[in-house]
C-alpha cells in the first residue's frame, strides 16, 4: 500500500505520526500546498522512531486543482489517496484520485447548498451529494472511494453498523452526541476562547441548517440550534448542552443501516453557541469577501477568514490545553432479546496522554486515529469494496477489535466504550 | 464667523444642513477627504433652501495631517474649525486649527491609553488628556478650543452647569444616562441588527475601562460593562439596562462643577452588551492590522474595520429606523431650598421628525445639533473664553434658552425637558 496524504495540517500530521507506529504500508507521500510542513511532519517522525528511508516521502501538491493531485499520485504510484484537508477541498482530491486509479478516503464529504426558499425546512444540495453522484464512476473503475472516515463521520458510523449487527433487532433513533470539558487557558493561567477544531468548519457545520432523517420523511432540515438537550458525557465530561448540527452521519447512516431517526448533535454549549449567533447576525460568518479600508487602500476580506485569523491556530493549542473530548453514539431501540435498550458507544480522547505521546491536540488526535485503522484493515483485506462508500458499510467487528486491543498484541490501544443508560419508557 | 467643517459625514453632513437654517456666520466650507461628500451635503442644502452663493463651499481635506488641516483653513481665512471626524483625528485637526490662528471645536476627545498594569482599577492616559496638556499654547495664543460640545459630551455638560446654577446647593452624583428605544426592519419588515453610531466609536467608548470620578478619590476606572443598572427614560422610551462606559463627560464635569461623584452610562442593553462582548473575546475588537488570506494573497486589515464594513453605515440608516434617542443628566443631590432632590435633564430626539425634515437619523442629527448652537453663542458673544473649555466652563442659560425658543422667534425649538424624580431617602 502506497498512500499519499494529502495536507499536513493538524490531522494530516497527527495521520502520519500515528501511521510511523504500523507496518501495514510501504510508502506514505506526506503532501502539502507547504512542502515544509510536510517535511517537519516527517523530521518529527525521523526524531523519534529513527530513519524512515522511502516509509515516508515529502511532495508538495496544490490540493485545489485535480490534474495536481493526480499528478503526484501517479509520481509516486500511490494506492490510496487520504485527504486531510478543509473540506472545501473535496471535489478536486476525490477527482484527482479517480483520475490516477487510486482508492480514496476521507473525513468530511462535499459542501452542501440550503434549498433556495425554505433553507430551515428542506433539504438543498446535500453534504456529499457530488460524490455519491460520482457513485457508478468508481463502481466501473472497480475503485473504492470510502467517505466520512475520521472520528465524527467515521467512528460514529461503525457504531451505527455494531448496534445494528450486534445490539438491536430495532433501532429508534441513532443519535450522534459529541461533548467534551476542554479548557484553554493563556500564559497568565486564565481561561481563553480557543475553539478546538477549525473555526471555518465549525461555523460552516452549526450555521448551517441541520439535517435530521426520519424513515417517514426522509431527509428533512431546522433552523440552526435546534432541538437543544443536556446529554450526560461518560468519563468526567458530565452534562453539556447539545443542538442539532448539519453533519455527514446523518446522510450516511440512513444509506446503510435501518432506523427510525438519525440525527447529530454537538455539544457547544451556551456560551459558544451565544459567540456563533453573534458571528451570523453581524455577517461575520459569511465567506464571500467584503471590501475594508487598509494602510494599503480598500481590500477584498472574507469576514469569516478574519474571524479564523483571529484566534490561535487550533493545532497549536494542545500544551495549553486540559481536558478530554468525547465522540460517541447514543442508539434507542429494542434489544436482540426484545427489552427496550438505551446505549452510548463512544471514544474518549484525553489531551494529556495524546499530547505526551504525540504532541497533537487531543481532538485533532481523534480524528486522525480512525483513518488510519481504516487504511489498515483495506491493506489486510479485512476490508474491500468499490463504489462511494461509507464506513457503516463494512463490519464493524475487525475495526472495533482492532482499535482497542493493545499495542503490545498488534492493536492500537485505544479501548472503546459501552454505557447503557436507562431506557425511557 | 467662517467656519471649516471638517467632515461630512453623517454628523458633519447633519451640522451643515442645521447651520443652513441660521444667519449667524458668514461662511461654512464643507471639507472631506472625499469632497464628493461635501459637495452632496451643500447640493442637497441648494436644494432645499436655494443657492447658497459663497456661504456654503466644499474643500478636500486630510485630517490626519495638521498641515492639511492648517492649509485649508488658512486658504479660506476660517475663524472657527469644527472637527466632524472620528476621534482618532482629534490630534491633528486640534493642532492644525491653532496653527492656522483659529478657535476650534469638537465632538469627541483625544483618546485614552488604559494603565499598563492596573487598567480595570487606575487611569492611564486620560480621554483629552492631550488636549489639557496644549491649554498653555491655547491660552497665550487668545485662541479658545471648545472641547465635547456635541449632546454627549456637550449638552449634557451644559446640563450639569445648569443643575450646579439653578436647581442644587449641592450635588451628590452627576449622572450621564443616554437610552433609547430604536429599531432598524429590513425590507421584509424583520428587526435587524445595526447599530444607529458608528460602532468603531462604540467598541472603543464601550470596551475601554470605564471611567468614574469621586470627590475623594480622583478619577478611577472599573472592568467594561460595570454597575449595570435599569433606568427608566421618559417620553415612551422606558427602563433600559445602562452600564458604566468610558466618556468624555466624567472628565470634564469634575473641572468646572463641584460634585461628590460624576459617572456616565449607556443604555446598550443585554443584547449589545453581549454582542461587544463576544466581539472582545474573539478580539474583533482589536485595531492592529492582522494577517488574513484573500483571493490577492495575504493582506493586512484591522479586525474592526472588517467588523464595521460588514454593518450598514450607520448614517443610511434613517429610513428604515423607528422610535427616539434620549440624552440627559441625572442629578442628585440637595436642591436651592435644602431639601433632597432627584431631577433628570433631557433632550430626546424622535427618528421620525429628523428624517423628515433633515434626512438625518436623529442620533446623528442630535449630535450635530448642540455645536451649532455653541457656534452661534460664540458669534453673538454670549459665550467667550480662551484655552482648552469644556461645556460646562460657560454659562449654560443662554444655550438652553436658544435650543428651546421656537425658530419662528429664532430659536432653535428644540425643547428640553426637566423631570423630578423622588429622592432616595
Amino acid at each position: 500500500m502506497r498512500i499519499l496524504l494529502v495536507g499536513a495540517g493538524g490531522v494530516g500530521d497527527a495521520i502520519a505520526k500515528i501511521a510511523a507506529r504500523r507496518s501495514f504500508f510501504d510508502t506514505m507521500i506526506v503532501s502539502d500546498y507547504d512542502i515544509t510542513r510536510a517535511e517537519r511532519t516527517i523530521a518529527w517522525i525521523e526524531a523519534k522512531h529513527g530513519p524512515q528511508g522511502d516509509r515516508f516521502v515529502a511532495a508538495q501538491i496544490d490540493a485545489s486543482q485535480s490534474e495536481s493531485v493526480a499528478a503526484v499520485a501517479r509520481e509516486h504510484a500511490a494506492t490510496h489517496v487520504m485527504n486531510a484537508v478543509e473540506p472545501k477541498f473535496v471535489p478536486t482530491i476525490f477527482a484527482g484520485a479517480l483520475a490516477a486509479g487510486a482508492d480514496y478516503l476521507d473525513m468530511a464529504m462535499s459542501l452542501s447548498h440550503p434549498h433556495p426558499e425554505q433553507p430551515h425546512a428542506l433539504t438543498g444540495v446535500k453534504l456529499g451529494d457530488e460524490q455519491f453522484a460520482a457513485a457508478g464512476d468508481w463502481e466501473a473503475a472497480g475503485r473504492l472511494a470510502l467517505v466520512g472516515m475520521g472520528v465524527e463521520p467515521g467512528l460514529s458510523d461503525v457504531f451505527a453498523r455494531y448496534a445494528a449487527d450486534h445490539l438491536f433487532r430495532e433501532i429508534d433513533e441513532l443519535g450522534t452526541r459529541d461533548g467534551a470539558n476542554l479548557v484553554v487557558r493563556d500564559d497568565e493561567g486564565n481561561e481563553i476562547f480557543a475553539p478546538s477544531f477549525s473555526i471555518w468548519t465549525t461555523i460552516e457545520e452549526c450555521l448551517n441548517p441541520p439535517v435530521i432523517w426520519e424513515k417517514d420523511t426522509g431527509w428533512f432540515t431546522t433552523p440552526p440550534f435546534s432541538e437543544p438537550e443536556v446529554f450526560d458525557f461518560p468519563e468526567g465530561i458530565g452534562p453539556v448542552e447539545c443542538v442539532n448540527v448539519e453533519h455527514e452521519e446523518v446522510l450516511l447512516m440512513p444509506r446503510w443501516v435501518d432506523a427510525k431517526r438519525v440525527t447529530f448533535k454537538y455539544g457547544l454549549g451556551d456560551e459558544f453557541i451565544g459567540i456563533l449567533k453573534t458571528l451570523n447576525q453581524l455577517g461575520l460568518d459569511k465567506t464571500e469577501p467584503i471590501r475594508v479600508r487598509s494602510a494599503n487602500g480598500p481590500v477584498m476580506v472574507s469576514p469569516r477568514d478574519v474571524v479564523a485569523a483571529g484566534l490561535p491556530d487550533p493545532a497549536t493549542l494542545g500544551p495549553r490545553m486540559t481536558g478530554k473530548t468525547c465522540a460517541g453514539l447514543w442508539v434507542t431501540g429494542t434489544g436482540v432479546d426484545g427489552a427496550p435498550r438505551d446505549v452510548y458507544l463512544y471514544h474518549v480522547s484525553d489531551n494529556e496522554w495524546t499530547m505526551a505521546e504525540y504532541e497533537s491536540q487531543c481532538v485533532v488526535w481523534q480524528t486522525a486515529l480512525n483513518p488510519v485503522i481504516a487504511l489498515e484493515l483495506l491493506a489486510s483485506g479485512a476490508w474491500s469494496g468499490a463504489g462511494v462508500l461509507g464506513p457503516e458499510a463494512f463490519d464493524a467487528q475487525p475495526f472495533l477489535d482492532l482499535m482497542a486491543r493493545p499495542e503490545n498484541e498488534g492493536g492500537y490501544g485505544q479501548p472503546w466504550g459501552l454505557q447503557e443508560r436507562t431506557p425511557v419508557a
